[in-house]
């Protein structure tokens, strides 16, 4: 069985993502991050879903991205809530974190030559995403071409880098069916940017408002 | 006066780079990291390194590295002592931490859009290096090019990333050339791989050897 390194957020997304690398059958090494996030549930949704989905191993990496501040995921700034989707395209928001891909697909590299492996799978999207740079294709493909530069194993030709990427071109609902489809215990996940203390969604950041369009539009139900 | 981003581990190459960065009228952000490495005695040189050289900040961010293991830097493995020219240029040693540069290059890269800086330097050296894939010039440059797709500064045009690496086509005993040309205080910085608990280098490691034959080949004394 081949080796992939899932990276896995704990929002609907990745944790579609793993469900379908696993379908595929990966043995799947799940990667989260620690990077000071304003709140840890995201994290307890990490570990339920790769539990619940049969990952290998599940690695929290602990990374000081608060050192350097400049997002309202790790700094104190608010997180906007209540966006059209009109405002929600008219530029980057301040929730984006930066060069966050880039650093998580780095760390998924490391272990990935560690392991000898030759599959990152990350669960990006061009379409209904919130205008992050480090969502487009073009960043995945320039990704990949430097990994493959960049590691001894895949220098020493032992593996040749794959950066897999099967949400790039879904909706939002079309990634709600897709879970659906994989049987995703939905009611794992958790998208929002701003919970409340008891862990409940706010329903009014983007990731929530987001996730809800994408449920109604799949006439599916999110639990 | 231009920000720029250095990365320094506190060895003599790092510690040239940003000694020329300071020549060339840069406000110097260092950045080092505490990634499991076997030994801190590499991050009190880069402290006195930052400050001597007139660093804007220097910040240690620390990222878990050994929790993927594979590197004699950051697991019980034995570091090499004792070779020869040929057997370090017989391919990549155990030293080699998975895909390091690639992960350092990342953190700075998210610091200098937090700064709104497009400089990035870093101490490559792909002539007398030991081996490491992520130390040669094609990678570096398929890392500027990702580097420019991926972060909300350079796609919004505010930066353009350009990673310096002015050693990269230098010799051992050029960098040394340099640094002393630069007044650079050999005696702050520290190369070893593996030092006594006193922090004296041992003299033996891949490290030390090419350090001892840079300063021979230079003629000018390593203090």
């Amino acid at each position: 069985m081949e080796k992939a390194v899932c990276l896995l957020s704990g929002g609907l997304d990745s944790a579609t993502c793993l469900a379908l690398a696993r379908r595929d059958g990966y043995q799947c090494y799940a990667l989260s991050f620690d990077y000071g996030q304003r709140h840890k549930i995201e994290l307890e949704a990490a570990a339920r879903v790769a539990a619940v989905l049969g990952a290998e191993r599940h690695i929290v990496a602990k990374i000081g991205l608060d050192a350097f501040g400049g997002s309202a995921l790790t700094a104190p700034i608010d997180v906007p809530k209540g966006r059209s989707a009109s405002e929600m395209g008219a530029g980057i928001p301040v929730t984006y974190v930066p060069a966050r891909n880039t650093i998580f697909l780095s760390f998924a590299l490391a272990w990935a030559e560690v392991l000898e492996s030759s599959h990152i799978f990350i669960g990006v999207n061009a379409l209904d995403y919130s205008g992050y740079p480090d969502c487009r294709p073009e960043f995945i493909e320039a990704y990949e071409r430097m990994a493959n530069l960049a590691t001894k194993a895949a220098v020493e030709g032992r593996t040749r880098v794959k950066i897999h990427t099967p949400l790039l071109q879904l909706s939002k609902a079309g990634i709600v069916k897709l879970g659906a489809e994989l049987g995703l215990n939905f009611g794992l996940t958790m998208s929002c940017y701003d919970p409340g203390p008891d862990g409940a969604p706010c329903g009014q950041c983007d990731a929530c408002l987001l996730r809800r369009k994408g449920f109604d539009e799949a006439g599916i139900e999110d639990r």
